[in-house]
This record gives C-alpha cells, sequence and structure tokens, in this order.
C-alpha cells in the first residue's frame, strides 16, 4: 500500500513550466505516471479520487498548452484537483492532503499561485472567470482564463446565471465542460439528458470532425495541421445549439483521454480571438483505475485503500452515523403518514435520503445541486398539504438562503429542513464546515430550529419536525457517527421550545445546544472534582427558547456558560438578549457564550478542530474559571483532560 | 384624477367564477374596463403601473380559462397583480393598495384565496408551481398549476434550476414566459437575446400557425376550431429549441393582447394530457396607456399622477436620497481609482449605479436577475486587483448569501458590498425589509460591516470601502431621502472599527448603529429633560466592534441601548457578547439592545413601521425606564413625542 508508483518522467516535473518543455509524444507517459501517482497518494490519505482520475489528462493538456499560472485556470468545486496539485509544486505534499496541516482537498488561493480561485462549493468558476476575464480586458492583458465545470455542476443557477452573462459579453473566456454523467450521484435534470443527447453514446468527434468543428467557428484561427485533416469532412452536424443559443461558441463533445484531441483543441481555442467558447469534454469517473471505473459512485470519496485491490479500509463504527439515524427515522415517520416527502439537492447518499428512496421512490425527489429550487419547490408541496424534508447540508443550505427567508418563513409554510454536517466537519475544512446556520435561520422570524445532542435526540426531532405543522421547522446535526445511546423504537415529539436538565448542580451551569453536551457533561465532571458543583442542560431548541430554562439557571447559577457548535449571533446571542430584556444579566449571575472562534478554521480531525476552538471540556472548564475570575486551572490530578 | 372610470360589466364581476359566465365576445371590453380601472386605482395609490397594464389581456384570459382558485396561477414577482386582485374579490380595496393596512402590493397567501404562493422576489413561481404539480399528482387531483414568469426574471438562476427540474420530470406544469423584453431595466444576458430572436420583431404566431404548433405538439388534444383553421398552414418552423431541449414544450410566440389568440392557446394548454408547456407570450409594458407605453421605465413603479396628462405627482425631497449620494460618492471614488468597477444585479436605477453608468461605461457591469453570479463575479474581478462594489439590496443580498460566504469572505476577497434599502422599506412591505444582513454578515469571520447614520456618513463609507483592501466591507443604508446635513466635498476614510461620541452625558448611554442616530438624539434630549443625561454614540461599525467604545459606555452608564434597524444575532448581540467577555455584564451598567421585533411587518410608511416596531424616540425613552426599573415613562408637558 505504500509502495510509490515507478514515475521517472514526472519526476522531472516540479511545476507546469518543466511539463511544458517536453516534446508532445511523451504526454501520454506523463499522464500514465500522474495517474498511478494519484492513485498511490490517494490510497494513503482517502479523499476523492474518482473525479481526479476522470481529468488526467485534461489536466496535462491545459497545463501543457496554457501559460499556467498566467493563464487562469479555475477548477469547479475543486475536488478533481489532485493531479494538479501534483504538477503544480505541491508533489511533495500530495500524501498530506485532508490531514491537519497539509494541503487542502480542494484548491485554495493561499496554497498555490497555480489555485486562482478557491472552491469547494459547486458552479462557481464561470462566475469567477468571467470576472477574472473582465479585469484581464480592462488591464489591457491578453492572458487566457479557463473555466473546467462538471455536467453535475451545471444544473445549478449560478451557472447558468456566469453563462447568460458570460454569452451576452465579448470576453474571450474558455469554459470546459468535463462531462462524466456524474456528480456524485448521477445527476439529474434536463440538461443531463441534453447532454448526454450531445454525447449521443460515447461516439465523439472524430479529428477530422473536430477540426471541421474549428474551421467552421473559429474561423481563420484555425490550427494548420488540424485544417489539412479535415479537408474531407462532409455533411457534420454539431449540436450544441442550447449553448450557441446562450452565447457561446460550442466545440465537442470530444474525447478527454484521448490527448490527440485534446492538444490540437485546446491549442485552438486558446489562439481564438473572440470568446465566450465552450469546449465539451467527455471523460470517465475513475479512469484508469479498474475498481474506481466498476463503481464510481463508492470511489467518489474513499478512505485509506489497498491499490491492488481496491478494497477500502473500513473504518470502525462504534455507532450508526447521525446521517443514517435521520434516515431511518424519516422512513418510519414516512410509514405513519402518507403526506411525507423528501427532498435532496443532489446528494441522496450523503444526507440518508439514499434509504429513504428505496422504500418511498415515488416520495423522493433528487432535484439536481439545485437548493434554491430544492427549498422553493418544497415550499410549494407545503402549500398543498405536503411535509415536505428537505434534506441539505448546512453549508449549502446557504445557497438558499433566500427561498428561506422569503418563499418559506415569510409565508409561514411547514418545510422541514433536516440540516446534516452542522458545527466543523473535519477534513472537507472551512469551505464546508457548517458554522453559520443557527444565526442565519435564527434571525427570521416564524423559524423554529432544534439542535440533536445525540443521535437518539435526532430521532425525537425528526419526529417533532413531521408533527409541528405550524411554520417551518429545522433540525441540525453534525456528520459522523453517533455517541452511542441506544436508539427509541420509535420517535416521540418533543414540546416545542423546551430544553432538558440533563445533570443537577448548584453553582455552575452548562447550557449546551448540539453535541457539545457530551463535553459539557466532561466538564461538570471536572468542575465537580474541582469543588464546583455544576447543573448541565440541554437546550434542545435554539427558537423558539426556553425562557424558563434560561431563567431558572440564570437566576440558581454564580455562572451560566452557553455552549454550541457555531458562529456569533446564534444560540448564545438569543441567550443572551433573553436574559438581558428580563433584566437577568443585570444581577449575581455571570454569563458566558461560547461559540466557534470567528476565524475560518483550516481542516483536521473535527475533535483537534473544537479543542482549537476552545469547543471541549477543557475549554469549557477554563471559561467557567475566567467568568469566575479565578485565572488558571488548577491541575488537579487525573481529572483534567488534556 | 378621482373620477372613477365607466366599467358596467366588470362592475357585475366580483371574482373569476363571474367572469367565466360572460360569453367569449364580451372579454374584450372586460380587458378594457380592467385597464381603466387598474390606470384609475394606481393614480391613486402609486404602485407598479406598467407590468399590470402588459398581463390585463392575459390576466383576463387567465381567469376566464381555469378554474380559479381550485387551478393555481402564480405569478412570478407578484407586482403585476393588481388587475388580478380586481377580479379576484379585491377591487373593493384596490384603491388602499401599498398603503398600511390595505392590500399588498404583491401576492400574499393571507391575503387571498386566489394568491396560491406569495412573492416579491423574482423568478421563484416555476419552483413553486413544480411542487404544487407534483402534490397534486400524488394527490390524484387534475387541477392545473400556471406560472407566469417574465422575461427578465429567466436570467435568475434559481429559474434554471426549476426548468432543468421540471424538464426532466413529467408533471403537467403550464409556465407562461411573459415576455415584455423588460424587467425594471430593459433585461440583459443571453436568454433576453435568445427570446428577442424568437420573438424576432414581433411578428408573433398567427392563427393558424398557433394551430399547427399545437397539433404538432399537443396532438389529439388540439381544440377543433384551430384544427380546422390551420389546415392550410404549410412550412411552418417553430423555433424554441432551447426550452425544447430542456424538456419543455414551447408554444408561442403569442400576440399577449390578443384575446382571439390566447384563448385558444391556454384553452388547449389546458386540456394537453402532458408536461411541462411553456408558452412564449409578447406583451408590451404599459399596453393601452400612453404615457406608460412611452416611457416603460418611469412607469414601472409610480407614485401618484393625473391619469389625463400622466403627470406624476412630484415628491417633495427635503435631501438627496441615499441611493443619489451613494452613487454620486462612488463616481468620485472612481476618478481617484481607476480599479473601482460597479456591479448591479438589474437593479441600474434602484442602486445608483446608473449615475456610475453614464460615466463610467466600461466599469459599469449589469449582470441580470442574477445577484449568485454578481457576487462570484465580484470576486473574480476583486481576485485580479478591482476593487468591485457589488451594490445589491438588502434583501436580495440574501440570494447571494453562499456566494459571499464561499467565494468572498472565505477568500478574504475585497469585494464592497454597498447595501441599499437596509432596515424597513415602507410599501414594499416584509418581503423588501433588509432586516436580516447584520446578522447573516456579521457572523462570517473576516467581513467588515459599516452602517451610515446620515447621508454624509454615507459618503465617507462609500471613501472607506474604496481605500479598504484587506478583505470584504459592507455598508448599508436605507431607503429614501437622508437627514438633510451638509455632505462634504470628499469622502475621508474612516478608521476601521471606530465609532463616535456624537452628545456627552453621563448617565444613559444610547449606542446607535444606523439611522436611528436621529431617533436617538431625539430620546436623548426627551431624557435630560427628565433629568437622565444621555451620551449618544455612532457605533459606524457593526463588525470589528469598537471595543473601547463599547466597554467606556458601559463602565460610565447606568443603563447602555444598543439600537439598530437590524434583527436580533446582528450589532445588538455582537455587543452583548462583547461585553459578556469581558465581564463587563456582570457589573453595575443594564445593558439591553433594541432590534426589530421577531415578526414580519406589514408594509406601511417606514416611520409608521418603526414606530410600531419600538425603534422610535418614544420606544427608546420607554425601554430606558424599563431597564432602570422605573415603569411607565412620566409625561412630562410637551417633552415626549407621540
Amino acid at each position: 500500500m505504500t509502495d510509490r508508483p515507478d514515475t521517472p518522467l514526472l519526476d522531472t516535473i516540479r511545476i507546469p513550466s518543466d511539463l511544458r518543455k517536453l516534446p508532445e509524444h511523451q504526454l501520454r507517459q506523463v499522464a500514465d505516471e500522474l495517474r498511478a501517482e494519484t492513485i498511490s497518494a490517494v490510497s494513503v490519505t482517502g479523499g476523492h479520487l474518482g473525479a481526479g482520475l476522470g481529468v488526467i489528462e485534461l489536466t496535462t493538456a491545459l497545463h501543457y498548452v496554457f501559460d499556467t499560472p498566467a493563464d487562469r485556470i479555475i477548477w469547479d468545486v475543486g475536488h478533481q484537483t489532485y493531479p494538479h496539485k501534483i504538477l503544480t509544486g505541491r508533489r511533495d505534499r500530495i500524501r498530506t492532503l485532508r490531514q491537519g496541516g497539509g494541503l487542502s482537498g480542494f484548491t485554495k488561493r493561499s496554497e498555490s499561485e497555480y489555485d486562482p480561485f478557491g472552491a469547494a462549493h459547486s458552479s462557481t468558476s464561470i462566475s469567477a472567470g468571467l470576472g477574472m476575464a473582465v479585469a484581464r480586458d480592462l488591464s489591457g492583458a491578453n492572458t487566457n482564463v479557463i473555466a473546467v465545470i462538471g455536467d453535475g455542476a451545471m444544473s445549478a443557477g449560478m451557472a447558468y446565471e456566469a453563462m447568460n452573462n458570460a454569452g451576452a459579453r465579448h470576453e474571450r473566456l474558455i469554459v470546459i465542460l468535463n462531462d462524466n454523467d456524474m456528480s456524485i450521484a448521477p445527476p439529474v435534470g434536463a440538461m443531463s439528458a441534453y447532454l448526454a443527447r450531445l454525447a449521443s453514446g460515447k461516439t465523439y468527434l472524430k479529428l477530422r470532425d473536430i477540426g471541421k468543428q474549428l474551421t467552421s467557428r473559429l474561423g481563420k484561427t484555425i490550427d494548420r495541421t488540424v485544417t489539412r485533416a479535415v479537408e474531407h469532412a462532409r455533411g457534420f452536424v454539431t449540436g450544441g445549439t442550447l449553448f450557441e443559443e446562450l452565447g457561446f461558441y460550442y466545440v465537442g463533445p470530444i474525447d478527454g483521454h484521448n490527448l490527440d484531441h485534446l492538444l490540437p483543441v485546446l491549442k485552438n481555442v486558446r489562439d481564438a480571438d473572440f470568446g465566450p467558447i465552450l469546449v465539451h469534454v467527455v471523460t470517465q469517473k475513475g479512469k484508469g483505475y479498474a475498481p474506481a471505473e466498476a463503481s464510481a459512485d463508492k470511489y467518489h470519496g474513499v478512505v485509506k485503500f489497498d491499490v491492488v485491490t481496491g478494497t477500502q479500509a473500513k473504518a470502525k463504527a462504534n455507532a450508526p452515523s447521525y446521517t443514517k439515524v435521520f434516515g431511518e427515522s424519516l422512513i418510519k415517520e414516512a410509514a405513519k403518514d402518507d403526506k411525507v416527502v423528501a427532498i435532496t439537492a443532489a446528494m441522496p447518499s450523503g444526507t440518508g435520503i439514499d434509504l429513504f428512496e428505496k422504500v418511498y421512490p415515488a416520495r423522493t425527489f433528487d432535484v439536481g445541486i439545485a437548493e434554491q429550487h430544492a427549498v422553493t419547490f418544497a415550499a410549494g408541496l407545503a402549500t398543498e398539504g405536503y411535509k415536505p424534508f428537505c434534506a441539505i447540508y448546512s453549508t449549502f443550505l446557504q445557497r438558499a438562503y433566500d427561498q428561506v427567508v422569503h418563499d418559506v418563513a415569510l409565508q409561514g409554510l411547514p418545510v422541514r429542513f433536516p440540516i446534516d454536517r452542522a458545527g466543523l466537519v473535519g477534513a472537507d475544512g472551512a469551505t464546508h464546515a457548517g458554522s453559520f446556520d443557527v444565526a442565519y435561520l435564527g434571525c427570521l422570524p416564524g423559524m423554529t430550529i432544534m439542535a440533536a445532542a445525540d443521535e437518539a435526540e435526532l430521532v425525537h426531532m425528526v419526529a417533532t419536525a413531521a408533527a409541528f405543522d405550524e411554520g417551518p421547522i429545522a433540525f441540525r446535526y453534525p456528520r459522523g457517527e453517533g455517541v452511542g445511546v441506544d436508539l427509541p423504537a420509535e420517535g416521540v415529539p418533543l414540546a416545542i421550545g423546551k430544553g432538558r436538565i440533563v445533570r443537577e448542580g448548584t453553582r455552575i451551569a452548562l447550557l449546551s445546544l448540539g453535541t457539545r453536551l457530551a463535553e459539557c457533561l466532561r466538564a461538570a465532571e471536572d468542575l465537580g472534582a474541582l469543588g464546583l458543583s455544576t447543573t448541565v442542560a440541554d437546550a434542545r431548541f435554539a427558537k423558539p427558547l426556553d425562557l424558563d430554562l434560561v431563567t431558572r439557571l440564570a437566576r440558581e447559577h454564580e455562572v451560566l456558560i452557553t455552549v454550541e457548535e457555531g458562529s456569533i449571533g446564534g444560540f448564545g446571542s438569543f441567550v443572551l438578549h433573553a436574559l438581558s430584556d428580563a433584566g437577568l444579566l443585570d444581577g449575581a449571575c455571570r454569563v458566558r457564550s461560547m461559540v466557534l472562534p470567528d476565524v475560518y478554521l483550516d481542516h483536521d480531525k473535527p475533535e483537534a478542530m473544537y479543542a482549537t476552538a476552545g469547543l471541549d471540556a477543557k475549554g469549557i472548564v477554563a471559561k467557567v474559571f475566567e467568568a469566575l475570575g479565578r485565572g488558571a486551572v488548577p491541575a488537579v490530578g487525573g481529572v483534567l483532560r488534556a
């Protein structure tokens, strides 16, 4: 598993200018070595494999034809950029991918000048690229801007907005549509079907057809070699009308694994003196690695694996994941109520909606990477008496914020928002952190927001959301596995806006929202050992706030600390507001609010990230001591954890 | 001006079922009377005129052909629905449009069962409609769902997301594309150009061509009268490929003012047993009212006007609008720095970018109704060293929240966000309120947020934003005119994160963010008269917070009240957090935070709305008394205002 592949030619390449010194006929070997090195690296680190393998040739060709970093290559999403990282000065760190302190699993401006735009969320590349192209023209420069976007990402509205804008302008902009008929799940939607028709059973353009197409579209800029190759081409129909109607010159479909096709096309679009141009490149996800080719879904994201057998190291699971608990709980609610329906925006497996779909296919809606539409579609269902569970990660729900505000909350429609990946998410890093949802939802009148302290709580919150029909309701839960508590046979709706006392004490009160409850309990033990009897409560609801509970905790304790897996402006703020309004901040209780720090935390193991954030037992105890004005926490033998 | 038109036929119609009793040949007269009544009503109330006049015939035809309210008509944006409101039981209140306590200027579910989906922001109708169509099919019902969407709204990504989803499904869904070649400003983008090609110089389908098209597309469902009419049609080419590639059946273009064309088409698409179908209807904004036809831009939204002359009542301006001050200030900054560029999402006049465009057309970018793209396009420009001012209303910036988070803030890119329409906005109501921006932006690490207390402050904030290059910076200001202060000849950058003391006192401190400063000063006067010497400070920055100022105010006063034109989770929360962290909530100062109430406030005059919210001098004084535990405010003769 740790044997490194033999890569004599790749070893001569540190940055793309080294690549560009090679003769064209050696690029096939470069690509083969790059593929082997990518597989080897990901076998050690885990991460996104299939997407990178699909663009080995494209990555090689792009850096060969274009003058990076002066020419800007913007990789949409960025999870396909491990080969790009290997070719752009980061090979020495490629086996630190997604590890704490190591390379990001996405493009990142601070990491390399070859990453002109950071990404991780999809469908941003054309917008960013058009901005760069406009800037170039305003500056009178003559560089190239290339956005590489997948077919799955084309279902998102912002990609269309960008094409609609770019297609009506005249900046030279090259969009490479990397069509692998996959995003994470098979893509859905009319655009996907349209692309499939264009690619029409993988009968790519032949070289002479490419030349013909380029000739007809790019006119005088055509490469002469290609011109000769197409002299006899006849009766060729291009397709591509949709993109042409949107103002793009369409070239394709091209076999994205054939360098002899990629190189002349890229050279020609590079040398074209107008824009925008869309190059439709067809690739295969996982290309060149048999296990990944055979199961593109399973090799989209992988853990460490054995290169020879393809066997992925099985992570030891101590408890079911929150995702799975959600999916299974929703199935149970749906069995009781045929109005329950489920919506996902291209993340069926990530959200657990795949489990639901197996049981209730007709009540499951995968709308594609289209969070805005997902939410308003759910709102439409809700107006007709359905109970839509619109399952979107915390970070991606940001894409549908206005729809939550304008279409759901303002109309008081009972759309249910299961919010997975709340809080810090580990290896995916800052771009995927679910830090803000309580703040951005909590400010909305009429929104009900819960956070599960453990997987049993999640079961009850699914039941609560199913039963609650008075307005929108959201419930958040983290990535990863639960804490291992017994799961109830059936979810029981919780009292809206009521928390619970988990541990009774007298001097200190810790009020947790979400899964920091376990750390609060650990902190309470430590505090007890230090002579500070501590109450621990689980707020369950960020909104409406349990005023009785909050008031009681403030009245009966010397210190009240709120703890949450979220930013400022959320639960802690609501508690402070409520207490200040009630005049309870003027009294004896010292209230403090512990939230995520005001920085973007780099990827690492989640618990390491929470320790950095001070949101672990140790940090909580320290906060209590700070509130008491006691200074450093004494190191009572064995009680306090590192 | 108050003379009502003679409307004998319209007078017989209270709800659409009355309309449906009339013979078809009388509908022309109904439409004419409906047009006259619409003009008459808006002449009294002001509001959106041109859009409604453009859909008089369409509104009449839709309610005639479809069985509303069982059939769902979803009007995108909803500002074109005054005629719809007249026909659906609201004629008796039509002269209360947009007035406090009166009808909303948009569709609103709580207002009528004929408004199945509320709107005001654009491009939501297809998503909502698909949700309703899916619900109908799940329920086994057989009603119709019709989304009516303008061509301008088609530039927004969520409309595309919805079409992409609908086009791959089989629900019967009718989308009426109301193509008037206008949104508020002339629409931009490739889709708009495409639609113009389809409409091709307004050579609409002739009746027999309509029949031919319907025959070829709808097959056996074709109306027999039409079939006969088209027997001899030959060589007919439809166009519409883009929509067809996206899975829709395309019918059009149809003359949207010709009832003889609209009625058979609508009947046929109603009776078609498949979907989705897109009907491309071409209309003229302002149709039938000469002044509005002549100047669609000026008659998009009007104040009261004289029906005969078209002369709009000139509002007395005491001071320039914040919008204008912003636009003119930006021009000055651009003169000093050629990296300054401006971006608007289809709101050039609303944002003041129209002023900028006149001087710097090559540095102005109207990207269409496409806030997501606008922000990431700006981010792309910022990566190349430009200084983009991305001017989007507070409420519409919600559409681009993830782009602000993921593409701008996370990368620390210095995009400038001028946020107009911050706080309550008056007649446009809750859908347009700029209540949440400080909360949803303030939780983001690295974001700098200012709020202007008056128009002179705004000038300096534009200069501050132009000078600040370390990350994203936003500055908010309200709708309407300034307070009348002298404007500085030139903006001077403010010290980042520093507020200012405006009035010195000893016992009470009022800390304002934004234009409530004037009310704070009035409250301070009143409090002084009541023996409570009051300090007033202008925070200027919501983030970073002026800790020195906040600390000093808390230390030196008995009461500290924060006042802002925003929701919970914003400035007041940041102050409470900071003070609790500093241990300053444990001391003698009573801190209170005044924010917008946790409800959606209906449209009214802004000052009436702020009074309702308690965010006026009277409310502030009351809050001080409440904090002091003094109960009701004594009515000192003449001091306190009503």
